[in-house]
């Protein structure tokens, strides 16, 4: 095949997943949406959700489309094209993905009533539409981007301008994480103090105000985030890696450029057979199903891998490379079960110390997240060692650490999927709950329910691994492009060692400055969330006040006037975190200069890193914490602990899902970004 | 004056202080110890911190001796002999500023009886005996190695040596600041949890058993662990300009070796001009006084610095570079006051966000700590920026970074004055109020110590900022040293760029592997207090349930139990974190070898000082929202917010005085460790 022909495979393969959306679709509008009440409260969160997304989607445009012009003014019509598809394509790869979520919630809670096994199948095929969705839409903005730019290699930098699409999905992203983050947790969190706490109502009980925007939380933030946030670094990665791969057209041809498409394209096949071997579970549980889900995938994997590198690439060091980023993920997210996972030492430890009070809660809680930052990092030096190595260092070592962490994204389809799953699951309950169905199917969601949260960990650590690689990956390209303006021609690595100097004072003080950026970020995503909790807090009191009869169960809450209140503020609230993301490596670019850039870039990433896999970990262990009291342990739900735990979980909440995602997709932007905006630095930089 | 000559100067400097510090005891000794009942707290308080720095240097013993030992078989006697000078000093500095403090104390709170403008003197002379001892040690011990080693500019080498000194005051500060922090905390949370917030009983209240423990530890943990800790950085830092030094011969002779120490030597003439214009405070109250002993040491410095750098090195670039550093003290200290003093923005959100319970409280304490890291930052890099480009940039433009934190640490000698100010007026305050003295006599104590927390916040602000310039500095020593061992005439800062290359993913793991230190050594200072303050939790409850007729105050509680307790627990919960420390750089040096170590210090020094300010900051401002509301805001003592600004201020307290403190002497122990050690991994390196 000509190198034009084998460009229609990972076309051919986006366009692959539009039936199969569509198939997912009408097999989930097939199945039976349960009574009148359970109908209504799926609609109160449907339009609770679309609502938020119609708001959050014009609010970016106030920032996206000006933006938009001034990249095709400043830099020309490709990157203004690229941003503009990475940003329409991530928001549809959302609104399709929450669509099925939104559907799927309702049915996996009526057949829930019937069939356990059902229920699973159901809410992991809703998550699959996001998973997809994904997948698929990803594929076709850079292959169909890849034949206007008329790339190929005859035009090699064509394949430059691709950023633009990166750049447009990791923006669309934060905004995305950022904003549902905070409407998810300024719910959660109202709901929790004002009703758990201080009412004393039983989670997801109809008499709470907040219950619903909670709900609709778990859509916008957990759903619709997470996919933002997957599609940005599924995209970013491919972009990439590609730009890495015109590096060493030297040693492998145009394959070199061609390979990482490929291997997304065919391993697409992987994620079809993993999402297809999730059935009903029989006697082992739900997480028995999944895991022969994620486990075809990946092995569907591995073989492809094997197949590619040997025959297409004929260097089976690729292979070993690819196999090493992929495997990896199994490592992280064993760690992160250890921190994490309801048995784990760690979490008793945290329920036992909340026994003398909250104070000690927290303090436990921080120590064992602050430790469980260091376990994935070290890992994550290993593995780019490694990979770096396996290609026998230096300049093709790089191409190496690029493949390791395309093996790891092969996983993303399977990965989203299970992800997706868990709000589903979480809404299921909530209906479940709120409808009054029967014990056995309530109980029946729970499992799933508690499935849905080692799945949630399992992506955490796969999301934070991914990330850091991927961004010393994005690190790469933006030298690797700045040293092509530069007219560098780069044969080793030592070409580059004079401008990218630790011993140089600029280079020390430009990192001491990138790593300054999550901090700030964190704390205004962390005050955005505080706020917005704070305002959730009052109303739910408010409620409890003025409406007679409510905490009797006797009148209903104004639940909409919630949805209306964490919507405004997260939407508000969530620009100055934004801003910090997007001006900080402009006014490095523009000052310090491009070289140091670099160094700002790595600071960011670095500290980044470490900050949100604490955030993670630290949360998601309160949060287990307080499930291991409330399962009769050191006194149980009516025990001294029980309170103390709660707060640990109130306060670990913004962490893991607002704070904790939202650096995630912070530290991919500005890598991102400064590549898209090289051209202008180096035009106007003033010092 | 020959060489030689000249550096009699700093012996007899050093020298000086031994009658200075001896007129200040017979000068504390004069005044009177009040009633009989003061007289036996005082001496409970004595006893207290003798039986644990005893205890403490015993333990410290089983780490030092051996390594000594080891120190002089592997690396020679030199290195032995200014290790173990090192420890000793650092040692007996702590340990006469200590005796210091514990006079002064009871002192404090007589004289408040009768005169609050004397109580202040006392207070503040009785800090002064740290100060002194500090800066007198570090004089007479460096000079006297110099002498020794018969360094000079024919035996160059011989001030690498000087290494062996850091390294023992560095380590003995670890044992001294997480031990004492270990310890102070545990007390003070162990009293908060179980008296205050339990039984109910106010602070320093008699009828608390853990009372006695608390105000031991405001010796041996702000006391003698800040004392240790100063000292280290002060002799560090004198090494490693030192050291530095000796690369710029070429440019101002052997003056550039001498310089250093004749600045600190010249310089305590400021010390001393400062101290004694501390007087009786007048209408303006107690900071006016304190802030006119800073202000005329800060001149006297200004002036000195213009002499020396103007005639002794002819280069007034120099005094620029060292006033730099001098004015930058100054700024931190605003932004530190900014974040968490009393009436500042900051603290009265976190106070206003506990109104809805403690979780709000917590998670906008971090939001404000996250951001409070990021201003600091900035300055320590535009301090470091301007003081390279003062010099021209390049390689001399690092002496000018060595200048700058010359600069900062000439006020070391005033800062730790008012440094110990703070827990001697604490502890006065506490025996005040135990012994029941006039009320009169008491609001004059609390106005002390109202000032002190200020005093506090400044030191911190202080120790912050030139930890980690000073931590970049003691990084160049360490890389000047290395190119000498392997033969690199250093011309320029390129000549080792290939060796530091941020591109080379080598570095980049080393970058984050140094990157993970600080959190898992925060991680375990935190747990290691946390597990202590449960056992005093424990025993505080155990003795109000045991003990009949105690919260009656018919009863005499068991204070040395929970003095006890602290210690036993302190000293055994302080040994992993210390490994962690001393293992993680040698691990690196012997495997990823010298260079990439560099980048791994670079890696702890930059994150390790954004998680301390980041955990000073948070910690101070929510024990002053706590403050806030006890003085009548939101409520007040009888709101809904008291109890939830208690919980933050416990969650605070061991990130600010035991976690933050202690990250701060990691940071410049693994920098002079890794000098220390380069011969060993030159020789042993295994990869």
């Amino acid at each position: 095949m000509s190198k034009m022909d084998l460009m229609l495979i990972p076309l051919i393969a986006g366009f692959v997943g539009v039936p199969i959306v569509a198939w997912l679709f009408w097999w989930l509008a097939k199945e039976g949406t349960g009574s009148l009440r359970m109908r209504e409260l799926a609609s109160y969160i449907r339009e609770g959700a679309y609502t938020f997304l119609k708001r959050e989607f014009k609010t970016m445009s106030y920032v996206i489309i000006p933006l938009g012009i001034l990249l095709f003014v400043l830099l020309g019509w490709q990157i203004a094209i690229g941003f503009a598809t990475g940003t329409v394509f991530s928001m549809l790869a959302i609104l399709i993905g929450m669509n099925g979520a939104v559907r799927a919630n309702v049915r996996t809670a009526n057949a829930a009533r019937t069939s356990p096994g059902r229920a699973l199948v159901l809410a992991f095929r809703g998550g699959a539409i996001m998973g997809f969705s994904i997948v698929s839409l990803v594929l076709i903005g850079i292959s169909s981007l890849y034949f206007v730019f008329r790339a190929g290699p005859t035009n090699p930098e064509a394949v430059h301008l691709l950023v633009g699409f990166g750049f447009g999905a990791s923006l669309s992203a934060l905004f995305a994480e950022v904003g549902g983050g905070i409407f998810t947790k300024a719910a959660d969190i109202g709901a929790d103090l004002a009703g758990k706490v201080e009412a004393g109502i039983p989670e997801d009980d109809p008499r709470n105000p907040a219950v619903i925007a909670d709900l609709v939380g778990d859509n916008v933030g957990d759903c619709a985030g997470r996919g933002a946030d997957l599609f940005e670094s599924s995209a970013d990665n491919l972009v990439c890696t590609m730009i890495i791969g015109l590096a060493f057209t030297g040693t492998y041809g145009w394959n070199a450029v061609l390979f990482p498409l490929l291997v997304r394209a065919i391993g697409k096949l992987a994620t079809i057979i993993g999402v297809f071997s999730v059935r009903k579970w029989g006697k082992r549980g739900p997480l028995a199903s999944l895991n022969i889900g994620l486990s075809s995938a990946a092995i569907s994997n591995l073989i492809l891998f094997y197949i590619l590198s040997r025959w297409f690439m004929g260097d089976i060091r690729l292979f070993y490379c690819l196999s090493l980023g992929l495997l990896s993920v199994l490592i992280i997210s064993l760690i992160v079960q250890y921190y994490t996972g309801i048995t784990s030492a760690p979490v008793r430890k945290i329920a036992e110390a909340s026994q003398t009070g909250a104070s000690l809660n927290i303090l436990t809680g921080l120590s064992y997240g602050l430790e469980s930052a260091a376990l994935p990092m070290l890992l994550i030096a290993a593995v780019m060692f490694s990979s770096y190595q396996i290609l026998g260092g230096e300049l093709l070592g790089i191409f190496g650490i690029a493949m390791a962490t395309l093996g790891m994204t092969e996983m993303k389809g399977m990965i989203q999927s299970i992800d997706t799953f868990g709000p589903i699951s979480d809404n299921a309950g909530g209906i479940a709950e709120m409808s009054g169905i029967s014990r056995e199917a309530r109980e029946s969601l729970s499992t799933l329910d508690a499935a849905g949260n080692v799945t949630k960990a399992i992506t955490k650590g796969y999301g934070l691994t991914k990330c850091i690689l991927s961004s010393v990956v994005i690190l790469f390209a933006y030298i690797f492009v700045l040293c092509q303006y530069q007219g560098i021609t780069l044969t080793s690595l030592s070409d580059i060692a004079l401008y990218l100097n630790v011993a140089n004072p600029v280079i020390i003080a430009a990192l001491l400055i990138g790593a300054t950026v999550p901090f700030l970020f964190s704390a205004f995503t962390l005050r955005a969330t505080s706020k917005a909790a704070s305002k959730m807090v009052d109303e739910v009191r408010r409620q409890f006040k003025e409406i007679p009869g409510l905490l009797e169960g006797k009148a209903r809450p104004d639940y909409s006037r919630c949805v209306d209140i964490s919507t405004k503020h997260s939407l508000k609230q969530m620009v100055p975190p934004i801003l910090v993301g997007l001006i900080a490596p402009i006014i490095i670019g523009f000052t310090l200069g491009v070289w140091p850039l670099a160094a700002f870039l790595l600071g960011v990433t670095i500290v980044g890193g470490l900050l949100a896999m604490f955030m993670f970990n630290s949360g998601g262990a309160w949060d287990n914490a307080k499930k291991f009291i409330e399962a009769g342990h050191f006194g149980g739900k009516a025990g001294v602990a029980y309170p103390a735990a709660v707060m640990g979980d109130t306060v670990g909440d913004p962490l893991k899902d607002t704070a904790g995602p939202s650096l995630h997709i912070l530290i991919k932007l500005v890598n991102i970004l400064s590549i898209t905006l090289l051209p202008l630095f180096l035009a106007y930089s003033i010092l």
